[in-house]
């Protein structure tokens, strides 16, 4: 007699914004990259992939993937490898113990929704691969550590495995062939530095041109300048960005962060053909930035941007109006201020450059105020019916 | 009794573009660049400095400069040295020959016109100081080589230097410490390979933000990618385009001068804090020569950029349908075509990216039609009336 159970597990799995860039693989099968890199993990009160999974004799026996209600493709090497070694790790535990259900050799059903718009550039496939991998894992009661676990989001998207872990999380690039070094580490949990908020300024983009996996490729195989990146600039930056986490030293992550930002946006430009994902918005906010930072007379708000146009600020909670009150004044007609954790004062607007204020107002669709938060949760909240098909299917 | 007599000089000079860029000094007083580079001097037609030099003891004591009927100040480190070192060179002469004039003595008024806006960014400073020197070195009828007046020159204005010739000018960066070795020579006349066209595509400029000067500075200064540049980069860039322009090879000239502007421009965006030169415009220019080159099935067209947006199209004569039929297409109403040695078959605007064309018909104000050209040539023209007195003061 067949067992007719369907076995399930749900988490919630965080986005993450990198301060030390991943760009460049040294293995692209593996998702090795050419060099370490470091990220802090956002709340998932703003940012999050909510996932179920289940597996059950009863589903026809494709593995199958829904992504806020549309069937994805699971046949791509990537999430062939999160699912084969996830499989791998259950048959060892059944293997051990004949007492367990035998779910390695079920299809798998994997049921993810996104509370942000995956189009909008916002590192959707880490958090989704991330929440993935957890999701199984659960499902499959492996007593891997995040750690462990990240070895395999990796394989599905680079930046996944960082989000395994909340807070300050580095991903060390490894040594070893198999990839078996390449993983995540925590370098600070969320308690350690809660105070740090990130205001995401999302630009009505025009459609993202090159993808960041071909992108990187081109780039180690074009860009005269990004072996020394690799080799010199981020080693340096590593080293001065696990140090200021540690330390809480905010002037020093923010000038790693923006000095990062740049690095990585330079080896796209030395590419060839030229990469560029920064566009006029883009320089605008960097602009506004600068003169945020230059009308505090220190460093308080930092940049930084990934393969999109979006800006991401990095400041601390106590400099809230003095960061987020000039782009307030500057952008109040948007949606997303009222998450604000209080009422930000709108000022300071006379201190930053009058026709950047203009190009974001004419570039930027929508901010999110968000903050560095947990690694995945899990939950009890299903994304299944009681029959097992998926709450929401288009 | 004293001489009353007015001698004079007058001479043009022209522009140069670089297609392997000057950035970085090693020695800022001297102006001796960190890197070799290779320009293109382009037709005095188009642009080009008309300089009358002279000198009277009828003038008041002190050196004058008219820019545009505008009086400069000579009282700089740069002009000075200009005047400092071809003075010298006069009085050495007057020493050997005692029946010569005592010209070194007297004041120097010079008196500048440009044919093209000189706040357009078309590197106005490089043909200003070549005029300059040129008109004095005839003023004071020197017998230096324009190898030997390229070490003046570039005491002026770094790029200045390469404007003592016509065609194809390398600036040998030099080794020693007094600037003696950094200098102008020729890679190739214009008849060399006299079908080189330029298209100018003038952007509607915000202000410059970051002077050269200063700018590139701050790059040696903060730049982690810029050594790498100056070491392994430009020697290879080099070496590549001497190479091609003696062989006339067209499409590694393009594709060197391509990465050329791009390694220049990503150096400048790893700069802290970063600089940004090319625009949105710049950009949408990149793609319009991407897309003519791949509707070419080779590379027929070659942008390069320098310390801001506009974009400067290399292309040869026998591809001017090709290269320059899309673009006057997209700009037709724009001042420029009418420059054009034969009539441009308006074509191709199929070819390229839709939403490119529009942002270049929204921001470039103007097109320049131009060739490889001659260097400094001498003139009767003088910019003096018969008194001595400038034809044109403001």
């Amino acid at each position: 007699m067949t067992d007719s159970k369907i076995y399930q597990a749900s988490t919630t799995a965080p986005v993450n914004i990198a301060v030390v860039k991943y760009w460049g693989k040294r293995d692209a099968k593996l998702n090795l990259p050419t060099n370490s890199s470091v990220s802090v993990t956002l709340s998932q009160k703003d940012l999050r992939t909510h996932t179920t999974a289940a597996c059950s004799a009863t589903f026809p026996s494709e593995d199958t993937l829904l992504l806020n209600g549309s069937p994805q493709d699971v046949s791509g090497a990537r999430t062939q490898a999160c699912f084969r070694e996830l499989r791998a790790l259950r048959s060892a535990l059944e293997a051990q113990d004949s007492s367990l259900p035998k779910l390695a050799a079920l299809p798998l059903r994997v049921v993810s929704e996104n509370n942000f718009p995956t189009a909008a550039g916002l590192a959707s496939s880490a958090a989704g691969f991330a929440a993935l991998v957890r999701a199984i894992a659960n499902l499959y009661e492996l007593p891997s550590s995040p750690t462990d676990l990240s070895r395999i989001a990796r394989q599905g998207s680079g930046s996944a495995c960082r989000s395994l872990f909340g807070g300050y999380v580095a991903w060390q690039m490894g040594n070893e062939v198999d990839g078996s070094d390449s993983v995540a580490v925590e370098v600070a949990p969320t308690s350690h530095w809660p105070t740090m908020r990130a205001l995401i300024l999302v630009v009505s983009a025009e459609k993202k041109g090159v993808s960041s996996t071909s992108g990187m490729q081109i780039t180690v195989a074009t860009s005269e300048l990004f072996q020394r990146r690799a080799e010199v600039v981020v080693p340096k930056h590593m080293e001065l960005m696990e140090k200021a986490i540690k330390e809480k030293d905010f002037e020093t992550f923010a000038k790693v962060t923006m000095m990062e930002s740049n690095s990585f946006h330079a080896t796209c430009l030395d590419t060839y053909p030229p990469i560029f994902y920064l566009n006029d918005v883009s320089r605008a906010a960097i602009r506004v930035v600068e003169d945020i930072n230059a009308a505090a007379g220190k460093t308080i708000a930092a940049y930084t941007f990934d393969a999109g146009p979006n800006a991401v600020i990095y400041f601390e909670e106590k400099d809230l109006d003095a960061v987020a009150g000039p782009l307030k004044s500057a952008l109040s007609g948007l949606d997303g201020w009222q998450a604000a954790e209080r009422e930000i004062k709108v000022q300071g607007l006379d201190k930053v450059d009058e026709r950047a204020v203009k190009v974001l107002k004419d570039g930027v669709s929508r901010i999110i105020l968000t903050s560095v938060g947990e690694g995945p949760i899990k939950t009890e909240e299903s994304l299944l019916k009681a029959d097992g098909t998926a709450l929401r299917q288009n």
